[in-house]
């Protein structure tokens, strides 16, 4: 029996249920509800907030919580072979991360020794885990759960410490996370990729590209992401006029990118077709250049330019930029979220410093902002190679190369109709079917 | 030309239409607008309401919708070739036991005469749908629509009689319906289960099994049943903190049990392989299981000990009890409905009974709180038999064993692209394309 | 290389671009940000709001914006070959749409020369889209990129002409816009399907049908429209009452439809059989026809013998009526919008005329009411077939008639796995392969 397969029977229940087991003592002590006394509570956002009804932010915890879930769970399903893992990997590691993410978020916060649960707060929970599934993107198809799991522990933890020293030592503005959650999840992600990287599929792998409705399936979780988006951006706002500007213009930056995306895929692309991969990920990366400035004046026209430059750098970067690094850097970005979260992550940092500079927003300096940018792009960086050496330990049962981007590995997967019926007549399918 | 081919023909339609009509007039007699002024209007819950603004719960009614209609809809999609059955026939349950429920609820509730449907009536008109879908569960496949529409009137109509019982004169605490929905739906399904028994599906049938996107489909249902179910679970909980504590308390006994469920998956699988049954089911359990005790003062970690050992007996269930089930009792359990909604019922209704006895709820006593559940299970188990003893009379157009699991008996099916293209080479798939 | 195919490459970049960028500049010169300030603002809804807080109907725009952007584009991924088209120029449309409808809605509604996003605004944007998304099924799978950006452009403007004749200049009724979207994007698509006849259609194409995987994804599309459609007919009426109103009327005029659709459908198939394409959309007409009234004392039993008429109208005209619009008039309609949206949106309006005489709405005239009903549906018509006659001119790089319905001629579209592991045994797939 091989080492991953015995790590899978052994190690990944051990870990799962002592981290859960862990995590709930944690929880015993640490955390209560929210009861409604005010407190000195801090947030993504450093705004001050007013007092608010308990639930009133419960429809934009809702809306993130879907694109945590769906949008980036079914995003990561393109793969032909790999959707059991996509969705529900991302599970696991999202629903590990919320606790994760509520506790090293709430020890910085604490009233009076506890942390008390708000909506708000699960909607910062749910951010920390956004990191971890951007990360996920960059090494997906050749991590295991194991692995996966070390990753969430200490992204999340890195993650906080990182969001401490933006939001509440620097004194930046990220409120829709553009730095601190986008720039952060892809650079750590690729410092971990690269950590691993696997020259042996330095020429691709059979199974690292789309079927038919594998992409039909991906669209699900970009539409859901490109839709909800507003919400991403404007839940931790302040209430009221900031946050409807918080929607506006991640509204408008998203539509305008819909149209750049489209217009450089197909000009890029063989006979002007349309790319998948681009319409699947470049649709989104007005929501993600936006973030930083979604609740500054920048009026929707400035947005809408945001928007506009962030789906062609995306789309650009996918067609010529993923390929260099992964032959020259020999970082293997699986989903492109470099081109997706990275680069469009410092255009809205960069943006957000010019905002500031040019006084579209009260509070915070271009300097500070410059700092939260270089402090999220290092903790990133750093923690990201840490982290990846880590994960490289061999005994965490890493999938060899030919087991990649194949669920059967760590899946039961069903036989298909078809390869039982044609079993008889030719046996091509059977190395598909003998893994592990 | 078979009996249950006339059926469809002529009974269903028929019956659809009459109930349908029926239905009309009943409405003509009884149904009016919520008018805003002040009534005696009881609910799922027993506590007292203030008065609301009319639309203050529309988004979680919503969310409960899309519970509903994608979750339960998509999540029977797994089967390989009964999508269009799992998602279609459950959208006409839902549809005519909604009106059927608001009825049924109503009528115990009638304000001069009227019921006056407000957003919160709507919310529990999908509630009381939810038990049919529960039980749809465990006969998938296996019945035809107009078996489940005589179903669907039975069981709403004795789960509206429990649900009085249980709230109104026990006065017990199920705000998250673990006990009136979950183990009453279940258990309901499973006595019909048990008298629509088939000895000839006793070693498996060809179609009871997944294919590769069958299950991705089927994820579909399961994350917006996980995503949505704090709302189920708090929807109609006391405004304010109350119903905070509610969305807390599940939010995080679900994110526990998707660790356990995943740890004992790949603990009992062959390989420590996870199983696509236990992650599209069993991580779900902690929201059944969390729902008496949602709006209780057992704080997070109480919750997520509740959906720790749910995860791990659904899992357990799915496992080792679903077999024995069917071979020594009889019961053929299509979903798995025992291990999801059955078990994970009882242990909210023993929580229950533990916190109320603990004094973590106003009001209630633990003796009402087992004899909640313990009519509960009564209605649900003569209520099933007799339901199941009707759905056997032989004009119900009930499928013959070798089309059980199969759309194609009661649904145009479109032909495969490559079982068209490949019926001149070989003809095996005929067998499949003659059904009917 | 075909004349197509060098249209996407540089025709469709450069309008996308062009577009945009001349949007964006309107933008800069007439958008801002809602202020809050009291201001005339005018909506598809006549009635006067009472002030709001900023983002209290941000839930139900998401609905709205779910329904415009999974909704209808899952619903026409029904096609075997033509699902990344479906979602994926749905999405560029819609984006491109709802930019393009709030400078037209807005230009009637300025307030000191400038448009004030607001979300009510943003609803009425995605509304705008919602004609261009119906017309689009009309023609789905025969048109380019560039054809559909064309009628985008053209489509949004008349119906903002038509919408502002409704309700500033009329006065009359539409909160749910059965007349002035679902009868307008109907019969403006069926003008536009008109002009582009193809006679060698005529019998059909081999790739104009569906799959079993892809009638799945169609009712993702369904099932979200279904779900959320209480929250299109409601958006923007009066809140409180009124506002439930139109929800519940909705709520249930959707449940009788489905009763009703569900059994004509059984009705009149082969051997009782249910057919897909009935359920898929048949099941919505309800929806479209209880708009206009959705708002009116009409009652709860008056809204469910709407959507039960709308459901039998609809499957019979699936049926009957479609296979005769395109053998005898020339209409060939790929989704049967007219069943979906165009005779149901004429019932709406014929229902609204009633309603008003039999004074359920205080407000509007009967006569007013008929006039709207004709002025949507001479709009329509007339604009439809200029529109269409533009679309026709050469340039535009139609698909020639053996590449419709398939994504290949606009998309990079991956190999199937079987077709790679097939293609050395027989190479009768070669001709998908090869297109464009």
């Amino acid at each position: 029996m091989p080492a991953y397969a015995t790590n899978m029977r052994l190690k990944f229940p051990i870990l799962a249920l002592i981290l859960e087991i862990i995590t709930i003592i944690l929880f015993a002590m640490f955390v209560v509800y929210e009861d409604g006394k005010p407190a000195h509570h801090a947030t993504l956002d450093n705004s001050t907030h007013e007092e608010l009804l308990p639930m009133n932010l419960y429809p934009m915890f809702q809306d993130v919580h879907v694109m945590i879930f769906i949008g980036f769970g079914f995003l990561m399903t393109f793969l032909k072979r790999y959707g059991f893992s996509s969705v529900g990997v991302n599970l696991l590691l999202a629903a590990f991360g919320l606790q994760w993410g509520l506790l090293m978020q709430g020890f910085w916060h604490m009233d009076n020794g506890k942390i008390k649960v708000s909506v708000e707060k699960m909607i910062n929970a749910d951010f920390s885990t956004a990191t971890v599934l951007i990360s996920f993107g960059a090494v997906l198809g050749k991590t295991s759960p194991v692995q996966l799991l070390i990753m969430t522990i200490l992204e999340i933890t890195i993650f906080s410490i990182n969001e401490h020293i933006v939001v509440q030592i620097l004194g930046a503005n990220d409120v829709g996370a553009s730095m601190i959650i986008h720039a952060f999840g892809a650079y750590f992600g690729l410092a971990v990729a690269r950590m691993l990287y696997r020259p042996a599929l330095r020429n691709g792998h059979e199974n690292d590209g789309s079927v038919y409705h594998s992409d039909l399936f991906a669209m699900i979780g970009t539409v859901y992401l490109w839709m909800f988006w507003p919400s991403f951006n404007s839940a931790i706002a302040e209430p009221g006029l900031t946050q409807l500007k918080a929607v506006v213009n991640t509204y408008f930056s998203l539509a305008a990118c819909v149209l750049s995306a489209y217009a450089i895929s197909s000009l890029v692309e063989h006979k002007g077709k349309l790319d998948m991969v681009h319409i699947q990920n470049a649709t989104l990366a007005g929501g993600v250049a936006v973030g930083t400035c979604a609740d500054m004046d920048i009026e929707p026209f400035g947005a809408m330019l945001i928007g506009l430059l962030a789906g062609i750098i995306s789309t650009v970067g996918f067609k010529y930029l993923t390929p260099i690094l992964a032959s020259n850097l020999g970082i293997q970005d699986t989903c492109g979220v470099h081109n997706l979260h990275g680069m469009p992550g410092i255009l809205g940092g960069l943006a957000g410093i010019v905002a500031v500079a040019l006084g579209k927003k009260e509070g915070g300096t271009a300097t500070m902002q410059a700092a939260a940018l270089a402090s999220s792009l290092g903790f990133a960086l750093v923690g990201g190679a840490i982290t990846g050496l880590i994960m490289k330990l061999p005994f965490w049962g890493q999938p060899p190369d030919q087991n990649c981007f194949d669920d059967s590995i760590y899946w039961e997967v069903p036989e298909e109709e078809d390869e039982n019926e044609e079993s008889l007549a030719h046996g091509d399918h059977s190395k598909n079917k003998a893994e592990v």
